[in-house]
């Protein structure tokens, strides 16, 4: 099952409503670009792959619920659409990407109103099922990393609930366990919405792959022990020379590999990466409800003082200075990143602008 | 009010009841040491300091308690009390230092049961006087260490709950903050029984210091910003070489603001000091119950899923190299450590043993 699907027979946007996991499995229905604002806002899909499908399937919603009765007047209502999603969370390159990606074809495309609505849900779906074939090629390149044996920490979730399908990061994980090759995750919980001990923790127990839940700051203490072989995770958005802004942890994270001679691999698509900025510094980091800190998210618990304050940046940025390499779709990425990324971009998946 | 104080109407130990803080400002009465063994476990009482003179005071109560007819009888109670209250917690030294302190005593005393009675309850509420003691001249000391508008990111809780009275590393901020510097602070929640967000925060809101509540995760985003001036936490045990043991967290906290040339600092009575400990990797370190990561302890919240495992290491050892300096009640002590440690050390407050 995919996290993010359109059901072709009611015309509406189906998702794998993640704030309920891992106590329960449920389906949601959208049916406006609205609702898919807000499911991406509260985190009813998450993971900057599965943003950016769910955002081009927003602007489906958009050009089937609109009663607009000129082309002209149609794009208009679809550029409204993706102006309001691109706001939604402003870290993830994908979303923006993927909303490029369907305007473009808009503004190209010749014939009638009915043609340019199929024609979206076309690239829509084409966004999505280029994802999971994506994920597929990742997972391959990046499974040669792995070792049978190997103990990995693993930060965020960005396996199959991150992404249409499959996973980035966990997927290269999964694959190499399908591999054969035995392999223990520790699982970073990942505060303060804990996608790890809730998400990544789940699918795990789904795959069958050996695990356990560690609390973030406890990276460190397992790298120093000498047990750890690799540090994974995903990315939001990859600069120019190899910076990588990731879930929030992942700078400390990657500095305590570096400190114990571990390496450092960020697993990410090619639509991660973004030319147009020179270093991670530039990457705006999205600032998120003070809440998610004071409490527990998954039940909403306060832990601290009733009147304390809160900062909660849901990103932060990693150098490339502490990055093995990072895995693409189309191949292992490594140092020097500035030349390097170039060379690994795919050029059909990010068509020109 | 202490935290951990002797009712002498009563002839019992009183602590603050640390589980139902930030709720509630509850105290419970002890009765006898397995009592203490209990609320050491269970972090009724908690902090290196704190633990310390508990145990002591839990002595007492084995004393008292005592049917024991010859003083030999009586310190052989004595002895077995302190070996059950030993096994508590294993790495803070300040709890075996205290132990060892009134076992010392023990031993050389001359005297009546009931003289060896009293001494043993003279020697437990000299630890206690001597620690508050202790620490408002590390207060004085460290305090210089900060400058007016400083914003500074504090791991764990080292206030007065950790203490017998006034706090370690806290306490230096509060002593800086009282000489009217203005001061910020970045609390560290500290995963997963979390410390910060609920005691050290709830200290800061008493004292009337801004602060704000981060995870744990989040330091080396605030490091990388530029707007953290300084890092300061407490220290369970140090070792010859300055290799520091603290609550888990300390050493990525460490690694992230010497990657960003933030100062670090340590806050420890000399009791901390380990001499006979060439480095930090000898330190014992506890790993505690796998519930306290699998949920929220502080409500008992479940948020991985039923049948997940974690693991849970309670501390760290954060090297000597990322320590700009320690700050005992002796003074503040820079690097060498192994060779000033030792010149910081007060004789009168470690018996030779």
């Amino acid at each position: 099952m995919r996290t993010v699907f359109w059901d072709y027979d009611k015309g509406e946007l189906m998702l794998i409503d993640q704030r309920r996991l891992p106590v329960e499995l449920r389906l949601v229905n959208l049916r406006s670009h609205r609702k898919v604002v807000q499911a991406i806002r509260n985190m009813t899909v998450r993971g900057a792959p599965a943003i950016g499908a769910a955002a081009a399937f927003g602007l489906v919603l958009a050009a089937y619920g609109s009663r607009a009765r000129s082309e002209d007047m149609l794009i208009q209502v679809i550029e409204a659409a993706a102006e309001e999603l691109r706001l939604s969370r402003p870290t993830a390159v994908n979303l923006a990407w993927a909303l490029d990606r369907v305007l473009d074809l808009v503004h190209s495309h010749p014939g009638s109103l009915d043609e340019l609505k199929r024609a979206v849900l076309a690239e829509a779906q084409k966004i999505a099922d280029e994802d999971v074939e994506i994920n597929m090629r990742m997972a391959v390149h990046g499974a040669v990393l792995i070792d049978d044996g190997d103990t990995i920490i693993h930060h965020c979730n960005t396996g199959a609930l991150a992404v249409v399908e499959w996973g980035t990061a966990l997927g290269v994980i999964r694959m190499a366990y399908q591999q054969g090759k035995q392999v223990h995750v520790l699982v970073d919980e990942t505060r303060p919405t804990l996608q790890g001990a809730r998400f990544t923790a789940w699918e795990l127990e789904q795959y069958g792959i050996p695990y356990e839940i560690i609390t973030d700051n406890m990276a460190g203490f397992f790298l120093r022990s000498g047990t750890v072989h690799k540090v994974f995770f995903g990315a939001d958005r990859v600069a120019a020379n190899g910076d990588v802004a990731n879930k929030i942890g992942t700078y400390m994270l990657a500095l305590a590999a570096q400190d114990n001679g571990v390496p450092v691999y960020s697993v990410a698509p090619t639509s991660s990466i973004d030319l147009s900025l020179t270093h991670g510094g530039l990457i705006p980091i999205e600032e998120r409800d003070p809440a998610e800190v004071l409490g527990i998210k998954f039940d909403g618990r306060r832990i601290a003082p009733l009147k304390a304050r809160a900062r909660n940046p849901a990103f932060d940025v990693t150098p490339a200075r502490l990055l093995t390499a990072i895995v693409t779709e189309n191949g292992i990425v490594y140092p020097p990143f500035e030349e390097n990324l170039l060379k690994y971009r795919s050029p059909q998946v990010h068509p020109s602008r």
